[in-house]
């Protein structure tokens, strides 16, 4: 699993910081998180291909979250073939799409099944084979929302000694019994998985919280989160106009990540007052809160390493 | 008078080359013709600030032309108090801006007006103290309008031997018959400024003609310019790109511009298919047409001599 941070800034796109947007692989499929007036460059600068990329999730219909959508989906137009793509995000998301797409006339050669968050809807947003990616409303001065994205549970480490001692020969009834199908015996009768396997191992899990006071449902999103994408806003110092517009300051994100016990914490959505030796200054402050948060890179790209060997890089 | 220009490119922004956006400058004031997703960054590259930044002229509704349109005003709606704002475009500009403004609820901090072409419109798009705009409709997929913007009329060379002979002393009367008004005689009577000025100098003259068919409107618009932008989409090998899509070939925008008579030419909106070495093509295949054609600089500045000293540079 990677992620690839395709810009860092907040408010408005700069020629060194894009606006923030999160793009996940995971087997071969690409997740977007988020996606403002110029994610198509930050998709072109990390020659990030669009085959697989077959969902996006939207925060808020705050330009500076969503106005990248329409040329994305644009871009995507022009594949051969394209599978029909998910979206996922707030009341309006369709709307505003289809508002756009109906002016400027654009062309879509494929279908877009839209899932908008709605009062009473399930916490499970999206799941696929490999993913599933759940959805908790926060509080910024518009409606928005956070996002957790879990892989599926992996069958447990295969244990040879117990396949030899059952009598399973070495080779393809080995990998069966990895994939998590029982065999048959050479000598009659039958082994299942759990007679080999290990426990099940838990799949990776990282979150995406932006644009948002430090409430608990944020906490709820990064729990044990082996990498969580939190707004850093502001430095501690301009904690009223984070309060004012709905933003945490780094010192209010790093201790999200903390309560969440979140393994490792990347800071996006910097503000634009911030130069380089801003974002210094807010990796410090955020430190002193907690010491496994960070200032995201631009164009960044973060393994995520499997939870049996977690550890901070 | 300079003309910035913000991106050279078609279709989709790309990392070195941004979508096609022409900013032109004349005495403090800056007129942006197209902004495409992205053109708030080559604001940025180039620190073109937003002050006098007050009229915006769009070819057409296409996204590559218009997205980035919102963006702009987002930003100049962060200026301490912004004068009144004139978009110049198509029918629907207005709906286009107005959807995406409630959609996202975005702040404006000044009047806009709307000017939408109509048939049977004007000629006169625009007109200020400095400079007049004016617009054609064109011929591509979809409605599109090309535009001249022209300086006013200059009053003539000062002959300082005519305002001796006639006694007028030098000094702020001389100042005043430069500026084109009459003055009395301290000897009694009065000296008029076409006793002392040479004839009026015609103001300078530009033409911006993208995403179109190479139609006698795209020659009137740029008769005789100092300086024309035109669409170089394609090789002529794409020639049946071209026809299919609406656009120019470079030859087919060279012989616009030769037809024209402009005095220079310079080619944008260039397709996405060509890298560097094919930028030199696309030049190269312009100047067998016509050899005062060049391909547009990414970022380049753009000088634009009065015409009494027009030359080729």
């Amino acid at each position: 699993m990677e992620c690839f941070l395709l810009g860092t800034g907040g408010m408005m796109p700069m020629p060194q910081r894009l606006l923030t947007s999160l793009a996940v692989r995971s087997k071969g499929r690409l997740y977007l998180f988020d996606a403002g007036e110029g994610t198509q460059l930050g998709f072109k600068k990390l020659h990030l291909g669009l085959r697989g990329f077959d969902v996006a999730a939207v925060t808020h219909l705050h330009a500076d979250h969503c106005l990248g959508l329409p040329g994305l989906l644009m871009l995507r137009a022009q594949m051969d073939d394209p599978a029909p793509f998910t979206l996922l995000g707030p009341p309006g998301l369709e709307r505003f799409v289809a508002l756009i797409g109906e002016t400027l006339e654009f062309y879509m050669s494929f279908a877009i099944h839209y899932r908008e968050w709605s009062p009473g809807a399930s916490p499970l947003a999206y799941e696929d084979e490999h993913v599933r990616i759940l959805w908790r409303p926060l509080k910024h001065t518009r409606f928005c929302l956070g996002y957790r994205l879990e892989e599926r549970e992996r069958p447990g480490k295969f244990r040879p000694e117990a396949a030899e001692a059952l009598g399973v020969p070495k080779g393809p009834l080995w990998r069966e019994l990895q994939r998590g199908n029982a065999v048959p015996l050479p000598s009659g009768g039958e082994v299942r998985p759990d007679q080999v396997l290990g426990p099940p191992r838990r799949g990776r899990c990282l979150s995406f919280v932006v644009d948002t006071r430090p409430v608990k449902e944020a906490v709820e999103l990064c729990r044990n989160a082996d990498l969580a994408f939190l707004e850093g806003m502001f430095l501690p110092e301009h904690a009223h106009h984070a309060r004012a517009k709905g933003h945490m300051t780094v010192a209010e994100a790093a201790s999200v990540a903390r309560r969440a016990q979140a393994l490792r914490a990347v800071l996006v959505h910097v503000s634009p007052r911030y130069d380089e030796g801003g974002l210094q200054e807010l990796e410090r402050a955020a430190r002193k809160e907690w010491d496994r948060v960070e200032v995201g890179r631009e164009g960044g790209v973060y393994q995520v390493p499997a939870p049996e060997s977690s550890r901070i890089r």
